[in-house]
């Protein structure tokens, strides 16, 4: 393995592909609009395919829309290593996002090729669709893992007549997208390579963050319910306000969570008061919450805390309280085997490395469901979701060759438990 | 006067006219719905006009609907006295808040006609338009008060589209309501009789509260500023998450007008979270505030302290801070004469009366700018705009002849100071 480990992706290349992309959608402000299925988005998978087949890889598109760059193992029974990511965006997102990983396995590919090195698995770059949910979330690898339902599809965020209309532009179907399932004993591992979207990277001073676990995200809509009062010739203490149970709710959960639960987080994205006028004393107040926690008896303990303290401070201001379970996306660890992979490759390569948590949802977490699954993060500024989103190039080169060199690792089955 | 201060009015009738009135719009719960110049509320007109004309009192329909039953002086030049309330309600409101005042009114001058009383000036029973502000707030009070701008007619609630068809349905034009203005030297005085929709008058154990002031009300939108981060990969404590601001200010401006602000009241009824995501932490989050003081001063105290501690928050947080002052009706006193003659009322008559801050707006505070204007309350329970609210019978008999007998005392200009 001396030439493999002495194997590096080509930086120009890799950077010239990436600024190509970032044109196709790109904003005045440096970031990109491509919410997936919708025009650019549709221009940036045209452009993906020409460039693998101008590398002389293979193309496959599936019935969920998921592009793939293939370099073909001689052996038509041989496993697929499944590298990849995604090239939509959030609405006016970044450029990092998702396009990174993608241009970094289809840079795997193409020097793997050009070392003319012959590998005993498939290599597959590919390119989940619609990962940022603007229609369905994580929808490319949930339906490759044969995760997806018929009543996900059903009920699309943009709405049916919306979905349908680009499920055609696409040549795509709901009954195909329930088909797209691949078989889990075909595939060797997938691996995936992320800008980290937050601070431990660069607060540890390290290139590179291997990820051990995928933190599970849970959703609940919780009300406060008292009573529609005249806001005039009510007494501030005849009231029964939900407002207030709303905003107590606020700012001790706040509390709670960055005092008990290190390492997870909490979010009261959306709020509104009922019947919602000036004059009236708010008789309800409905919050979305969301949390995230590394493991699933810590998401469970973070549930039952918040509703706790939700229903605590409803008896304290004779509030009623309701609480409603949403979406529980469980905690994944990263296989033990591919992050074993990641580290050998970064010893390889001397770059620094942490072992981390992922707050974000990937489609690595579904992956892991059916296959060995791990991902890497190079360090990011500006946060996520954002024309701000940044990263170093030099960090970028560094994470597609841990990369390429963990999926040489990977290649060779005996590398794996 | 020993005839007149023995005059009572037919409880019978009124109770006949408020049972048929509150038939009208009528809601299965036992409110009314009668949003202004909608159906129910035309049809509460028709109604008003035929009971009018059967009692042998002249109806008159002013360019802005406004509905009068009139008792006409014999002497042509005589000044009028206009007693008066509204009959629309708020969508899905009680069968008491504007309707007991107007069919008081008009039970006044069926008994004054039935008396062959002969007073020195018109009686005049109106019936506002809009007091609700369905679609503009005192609407009818404002335009006879020539209170009222082409701006605001630009601007309804419900849009342009919805009030030109509404104003074409009652025969009402934006141009006649700009001149529906009456001279205020041809009126002598405004009383209203209305249901308290407060606890003051259950609390002092009293019959008729004579209204010293209308409370003036303040409002205005308030905003905290952070950053929108992804709810996932962003720490707790790395956040500047609007929502914690708004929390803040929820649960401390309630606090400051309980612990300082005696007599007056504070709402947030509305609050947004921008830009509205589970996985997004707020980065703007906007309050509708409104406040409401029994003096100028009192309201411009408040307005600075809330502003103060809106910034206070917002500065400890990291946030911004922005505040924007939107509607302000100055506090009004009623009239000392008006007062006096409801105070006489009710010690001819042997109730008990308090006398007490209005902390709802009325359309007295309107008249009160043109001419003198007073109110009295009737205890009410279930507190206000919402189908529970209630009155006992007996307290709103009282009402009616309290606005009776002060009628007749103001009838004579030399009751009035």
């Amino acid at each position: 393995m001396s030439l493999s480990t002495e194997l590096r992706i080509d930086a120009g290349r890799l950077k010239a592909d990436f600024e190509a992309l970032a044109a196709i959608g790109g904003t005045p402000e440096g970031g990109v609009h491509r919410p997936a299925l919708e025009e650019h988005h549709i221009a940036a998978r045209r452009w993906f395919r020409e460039r693998a087949l101008e590398s002389r890889l293979d193309v496959s598109v599936d019935q969920a829309g998921n592009h793939s760059a293939v370099l073909r193992c001689p052996q038509p029974a041989a496993k697929t290593l499944l590298l990849g990511s995604h090239l939509d965006s959030v609405p006016y997102g970044g450029r990092f996002d998702g396009a990174l990983g993608v241009l970094a396995a289809l840079e795997v590919l193409r020097t793997v090729r050009d070392a003319r090195l012959s590998l005993p698995v498939h290599l597959e770059a590919i390119d989940f669709t619609d990962e940022e949910g603007t229609n369905i979330g994580l929808l490319g690898s949930r339906a490759l893992a044969g995760a997806l339902t018929q009543e996900e599809l059903a009920s699309p965020r943009g709405g049916r007549r919306d979905w349908l209309e680009k499920l055609r532009r696409s040549g795509l179907s709901d009954a195909g997208i329930l088909e797209a399932r691949r078989e889990p004993a075909r595939l060797t591992a997938y691996l995936e390579l992320h800008i980290e979207q937050g601070t431990a990277l660069e607060t540890a001073a390290a290139d590179i963050g291997v990820v051990s676990s995928i933190a599970g995200i849970a959703s609940m809509r919780i009300s406060y319910h008292g009573r529609a009062d005249h806001a005039g010739t009510t007494g501030m203490d005849e009231r029964l306000d939900a407002s207030q149970g709303a905003a107590a709710f606020i700012t001790q959960a706040h509390a709670l969570v960055s005092g008990s639960f290190p390492g997870c987080v909490f979010n009261v994205g959306r709020m509104s008061l009922e019947p919602g006028a000036f004059n009236i004393v708010p008789a309800e107040a409905t919050l979305w919450v969301e949390f995230r926690a590394p493991a699933s008896d810590i998401l469970q303990r973070m549930r039952l805390a918040l509703d706790r303290l939700g229903a605590g401070i409803a008896e304290e201001l004779g509030l009623s309280y309701r609480s409603e379970a949403l979406d529980l996306q469980r905690p994944v660890d990263c296989d033990a085997g591919v992050q074993r992979a990641f580290r050998g490759a970064c010893e390889t390569l001397g770059l620094r490395f942490i072992t981390m948590v992922s707050r974000a949802g990937h489609d690595a977490m579904v992956l892991a469901g059916i296959c060995p699954a791990g991902m890497i993060f190079v360090p990011s500024t500006g946060g996520s979701h954002s024309w701000r989103e940044s990263a170093d190039w030099a960090d970028c080169v560094n994470g597609a060759n841990a990369l390429l060199q963990a999926a040489l690792r990977l290649a060779h089955p005996a590398q794996l438990d």
